[in-house]
């Protein structure tokens, strides 16, 4: 239990507490990203990468689970009111798990990106790549055939583009070789939209469009992601105060159009990165995914 | 502490113990299998790899010291009377903790590979690639200049080798194009031998052969490292009875000689596989890396 704060349902906090964002590593920080152009700027982020651990891409789905369920246990140790998944494979895993356990609403990556996908195909033929655990999942499908069943989905596991992306391998003769490896044969299909299944991408964008051609349109969640995040904070009345340390008496809909006219605001001083592994070489690529410096690393042991 | 078995120093078992061989992953067994064959056959091999978080190779040296502990404490409570460190990166960074904290002689990859290349290089140039942390932890540059001071050691990281070893793509584009990313450069510095320093790296013989020429030796250091831990459980009076249990009163030369006899003896049904993530996985790629199937092979939490 994480006390403290009032309001919130079932033992979590209100709109005081701030929201957790999960990702096994650092691709993660895109989505950060978005919620933070997304949220008021009274709104506290807590991210949390599990850098000891990852790839969580390529491990089985019942460890997954328990990743999962150790890091959000660990941030809602830290008072969060609610969690964002920003890790396909964990999204497409462990979020029923994480649903049922946490007090608070868990947004996951997939669900939004499928919609975005559905909204931009004309064909109605999406292409989905990810991590192994991702496509193996059928999250994507699923996701898809909610919106639009009558989509035809061409998915595709690319587990060598995560440590391309991290090499800073992303736009030379390996990249291509790989991408091109990846996704000729889904050339043809008739897709017309590609779904980037994983946070780490976005990256890859250029080899990735080059490998699959011009006519067909990339989709990366994170925006997304956000948009549905701070759509699920207003609904239960969890947004933080516009400008402020998000105080107990907040109520979302009021404040959500105060903060949309803070799009694109600087990270607040209240936002905290949390690492599992040695924070250096995070700081250094994750200043750079910002375009800020990273002020408040720590290293921790979620495991404990 | 592991009681039970009798002989051994400072609470560690007699030659009635296990050999423990502990690896991040999957990479291990060709270690496990260059063990078998110059171990008597009635030696008993616990394995060990860490496949939830594989890989090391990326992670600070805090952590896989942390991790390595965890491993070693767990075979030791499995009564182990000697431990083989099969992964390179944690040869390179854990094994003075290792030795320290356990009752019972540990031996790496590191030391028996750069002391097999100084023996194998003429130019007295040698090239060394291995995982990130390896690299950067000068473990080779080190044990090459203990035994071959004058020699002249050229290092580089590859990281992107191990995913794609794991991806299955050992001889395509991509494997080409990795290969030659990294090594172009090597060639023209007069190395005329390479150390493979990463138990994944053989896979890549054929693309690593091509990319830094025909005139470079490559050393793969699995068969040094199983002469070492041969010799080293001979020396102490540890070696197993030649065909049986492994009885507490055997002792070393003379059960070696009969060993030796016994090269190439299938895996005896003593042995024992551990993974902590899933084992289907690596019941699939392990039987093809040993050539038999994978019949012991049981699923753990170290860390517990």
């Amino acid at each position: 239990m994480s006390g403290g704060a009032a309001i919130g349902s079932a033992g979590a906090p209100g709109p005081a507490g701030a929201v957790g964002v999960f990702d096994s590593g650092i691709g993660g920080l895109t989505v950060f990203k978005a919620l933070r152009a997304a949220l008021p700027p009274g709104e506290r982020l807590l991210y949390l990468g599990d850098t000891a651990r990852v790839p969580y891409g390529t491990k089985s789905d019942e460890t997954v689970i328990r990743y999962a369920l150790e890091g959000a246990r660990f941030l809602q140790r830290r008072g969060i009111k609610a969690l964002v998944v920003a890790c396909n494979t964990m999204s497409a895993v462990a979020l029923p798990e994480l649903r049922r356990e946490m007090p608070f609403p868990v947004v996951g990556v997939i669900g939004p990106g499928a919609e975005a996908a559905c909204r931009a195909t004309r064909s109605q033929a999406i292409g989905v790549i990810g991590t192994s655990a991702t496509i193996k999942s059928g999250a994507y499908v699923r996701a898809i055939a909610c919106h639009l069943p009558e989509a035809r989905v061409v998915s595709r596991a690319c587990p060598l583009l995560v440590p391309l992306a991290e090499e800073g391998w992303v736009d030379n003769e390996v990249a291509r070789a790989a991408a091109a490896a990846y996704l000729t044969e889904m050339r043809g299909t008739g897709i017309d939209t590609l779904v980037l299944g994983c946070t780490h991408y976005p990256l890859l964008k250029k080899v990735i469009g080059e490998a699959i051609g011009p006519d067909v349109r990339l989709v990366d969640s994170a925006e997304a992601t956000a948009a549905v995040a701070r759509e699920r904070l207003r609904e239960r009345g969890l947004l933080a105060a516009p400008g402020g340390e998000g105080g107990g008496a907040a109520d979302g809909p009021a404040r959500g159009a105060a903060g949309e006219a803070a799009r694109g605001a600087a990270p607040s001083g209240g936002d905290h990165f949390y690492v599992t592994d040695s924070s250096e070489r995070f700081r250094e690529v994750g200043s750079r995914f910002l375009g800020s410096r990273l002020e408040t690393l720590e290293q921790v042991d979620i495991a404990a």
